[in-house]
């Protein structure tokens, strides 16, 4: 096995059995981001015999700059999520198990979110400074920057000292991956004044507004799509309400975009020119697909994608978890926690 | 003065110093509910002299069907809500006595929805059986028919039992209003599977469960717009969060589509094609505007609608408040909640 000390290369552990569409399309991404990035180096972890026969066509092109890890076990889109801890045969286990044993830098996976959650937590680890690792989603505003919403499932009841960790966790996500300086960080709450909102809003106001962050105070729901923030931090159940809400919306919005134009000639000539318009939008309603969604605050930078992920949305996920390697993220956020933590340990 | 004894009349209160466009669009909003709804009787409560004016061409067509309530002074759009408690002299907090004193059935008011939340649950009061009063608000979802959810704002920090009281307000709202038998009642959460949620939803659950109400268990954020539920329950926080949120998401996605229109000639004119369903869809992305929302459970009907009112949304308040009057919605809300706590008093 490559050791991830090797100069100049990336070692990603892609977890080739999780999602809808596995092992095919995920391999195939695996192998599409190969001839991508030069500097990758893939362990492809899942049932050999399936993987050896996807790869085979390249195998000469691309030897020597990846392996296969094999593993029998697969852990189901809705499997409960803590099983994966006594599938230790599983895919998804033994890549956490790579990046644990700092054979791999990264980890992608499109499987059950709160199984990678949970080998996110209980395997690989959070960072020292950190009590909670937080899943982060980048929100397309109105005005061209993306705002982050964080935690959006990862902690469901949080304390107020999360919400801050949260907001280190976010700013440094903003810096450092989205070159957005010294972003703009609030709380989502209900009012914008201090004092609104439910106890766990009112508690951690004062904190974020005694840290050395950006405070700009309470968010409301609306502000989540007009880029007046850069980084909103809530509880992991209110973000994942309305990452889910919010996907829906736009999907249901394009159905029923579909539905009326199917009524009127003129509208279905209208919709054909404008396809590539609703296309992009389509695109862009997609939140979570593009890129996929980090796990922040884990040792390692831990990707997963929707279920339905396809090759296309793999690659997006290496290059994107090729992104956090690649500015050292989580050395940087250590520093962060620490400078804006003050010592305090909150 | 009236009475709302009056044989077949529906007495409003109308607060017409409320909302940005007051008093012009307000008072046009009743002159226009007037000639719509011959059972209507209006209070217009406002500055008598602004009133007098707006009204004076229709004053001859219209009599004895309206009185004009001075009241001098103004509750702000950025007022903090519980100061109308102390403006008695305010449009919103004498149409809320005209309430309280049964002279009018239902209040309606675009004014600072805070404030109107305030007299609704200081003035005039919760029904007995209740202990808080609920905002509502009815979601346009794929299969056509709406989803309500609540509550979105009135009550931020709650107990499990007020989720139950919010089912059963939930249900008949569904059932008296918008004509939905036996309705299918969800706790918002984070996952389908019983346990699912935080300590407020786990708690409720079994309550829910052990109701006579058609409980079907948690709903993702996502089943808000697919119409898998009637009826969906939460706190006023995340409801708040969620309404505020889909609402920003829906008028973003057609500033994004207009943005993207302009960059291309084949696109424009598509838009011009698809423009009656554009508008229509930009109407149903405005999920408060249509018809207002009602603060349910309150001893009269009270309908807030947003502060961008203009005649037409008035009338539309107008109409909807109207239709819980004629349903007799309290006195089935009283018996219905009789029924499902059956006598707990929770």
């Amino acid at each position: 096995m490559n050791s991830s000390s090797d100069k100049g290369l990336f070692h990603l552990a892609l977890d080739c059995m999780g999602g809808d569409y596995a092992p095919y399309e995920i391999v195939k991404g695996g192998i599409e981001a190969l001839k991508i990035f030069p500097d990758l180096y893939l362990y492809l972890v899942g049932k050999e015999e399936d993987i050896e026969k996807i790869i085979a066509p390249y195998k000469k092109e691309l030897e020597g700059r990846y392996e296969i890890v094999p593993a029998d076990e697969i852990i189901a889109m809705d499997e409960p999520p803590l099983k994966v801890l006594r599938k230790k045969n599983s895919s998804l286990y033994k890549a956490a198990e790579l990046v644990k044993e700092k054979k791999a830098d990264a980890l992608v996976s499109a499987g059950n979110t709160g199984a990678v959650l949970t080998v996110g937590k209980f395997v690989v680890g959070a960072i020292e400074e950190l009590e909670r690792p937080s899943i982060a989603v980048a929100f397309p505003t109105t005005n061209g920057k993306p705002t982050i919403l964080l935690d959006v499932g990862a902690n469901v009841d949080v304390k107020p000292k999360h919400l801050l960790q949260f907001a280190i966790i976010g700013h440094t996500y903003a810096e450092e991956i989205l070159n957005i300086k010294n972003p703009k960080i609030g709380i989502l709450s209900i009012g914008e004044e201090e004092g609104k909102g439910n106890e766990l809003v009112k508690e951690a106001y004062p904190l974020l507004k005694a840290s050395k962050l950006n405070f700009k105070g309470n968010a409301e729901g609306r502000d989540i799509f007009t880029g007046e923030f850069d980084v909103i931090v809530c509880d992991g159940f209110v973000g994942n309400i309305v990452l889910k809400a919010s996907e829906s919306l736009g999907i249901s919005i394009i159905e029923m975009l579909k539905k009326e134009v199917k009524r009127s000639l003129l509208a279905r000539i209208g919709a054909f020119l404008m396809r590539g318009v609703l296309n992009r939008l389509k695109k862009k309603a997609d939140f979570a697909e593009y890129g996929g969604t980090p796990l922040l605050g884990a040792k390692a930078p831990i990707i997963v994608t929707h279920g339905k992920a396809n090759y296309k949305a793999i690659v997006n996920a290496i290059r994107s978890s090729r992104q956090f390697y690649i500015h050292h993220f989580n050395q940087v956020l250590s520093k962060n926690l620490k400078k804006f933590l003050n010592g305090t340990n909150l």
